[in-house]
């Protein structure tokens, strides 16, 4: 299936969408309503629907949807785009609890390999990841194609790691470094500040 | 400075804009102004004019804000406020990721200790963090009177540590297990689900 541009946003949605289903009980749930959906994840109705409608079709009346159906079709949608393998470069604490990270999997979505300045041979960790040298970055990531980029490694050497990965043909990045990076118009860069989350839920705990 | 809950949408932006400044070069950028950190991060300016009023008065005409100065005082702000040590629950790869990461000092927060099931004396990691065993969490909580919790065990253990958190008088809950926590209306709840991140940053780039 070839998702075209227009459903941008309602892609971004499926997956939590999926996994809220992925919570239910379905014995309690067989069914689930765009309502329930809605109302459990503070979205609009119409939305849900719509967002819904546009993979699964409509749910049927009174009924809603089939629980297990539209998980299926949700994997199914979310699972058989092509999986362009992500790398870590920066394989300490951080880089290795993503490597061990399980769940990347139900996303379609799988991490080959990290990278670290420190690494002077490749091995395999005990959970089965392969850490290269730093200086087999471009080479890798040329001839498997990679075209996701995680950067795990100090903020001081973030920028570099960036234009490194673009280089070599990445062209989306998940910066955890607490820093601005600069990329071009054409590369995705997603920012994943720890520190600045963990500010912002004792900013709402302060106010409540 | 007791912050009103009418500015919480204010200070949630403020560490991202502490983040963005502190980014900057003030040898290139001695001065700062609103127009320029809306467009660098995306906000409107009139937003950014008016949160950065609140708590530094208005910028110079033509010149705008004093870039350190304006870190500092947004450092003051962030900092100031009470700082509610933070523990984690779950000390493994991704536990032990957080309790190791740099940067939480620079919101005035602090993550005290860690808790883990495996653990059967207590016992302090080679950077300085302490773990203790399971057990120890209901007493520690109310001693240290700690407000925020971090969940990072496995999913199914999840709800039974969000659970005794909230027993324990945690009111801030940040839950990295992939599943839904259920919590009552006056706890906060933030959800930082990895794969879901990393699900989106590979949908935004299938449809670019």
């Amino acid at each position: 299936m070839k998702h075209n541009c227009v459903m941008k946003a309602t892609l971004g949605r499926l997956p939590v969408y999926l996994q809220y289903l992925k919570g239910l009980d379905t014995n309690e749930y067989p069914n689930v309503s765009a309502t329930i959906i809605a109302k459990a994840l503070s979205l609009g109705e119409v939305q849900v629907r719509k967002d819904l409608s546009a993979v699964s079709g409509a749910g049927r009346p009174k009924l809603g949807y089939d629980t297990l159906s539209l998980i299926k079709t949700l994997e199914e949608v979310l699972g058989q785009k092509a999986v362009s393998e992500a790398i870590i470069v920066g394989a300490g604490r951080l880089g290795n609890a993503l490597l061990g990270y399980n769940g990347f999997g139900n996303y379609g979505l799988k991490i080959g390999a990290a990278f670290d300045i420190s690494c002077t041979d490749p091995y395999t960790t005990a959970n089965g990841a392969r850490i290269f040298p730093l200086n087999e970055l471009e080479n890798y990531c040329k001839s498997e194609n990679v075209k996701i980029g995680i950067i795990t490694v100090p903020k001081e050497a973030a920028q570099d790691i960036c234009d490194r990965l673009i280089g070599s043909g990445v062209t989306a990045i998940w910066n955890f470094a607490p820093c601005n990076l600069c990329v071009p118009d054409n590369i995705i860069l997603q920012n994943e500040n720890l520190a600045l989350s963990l500010a912002h839920l004792k900013l709402q705990m302060d106010c409540k």
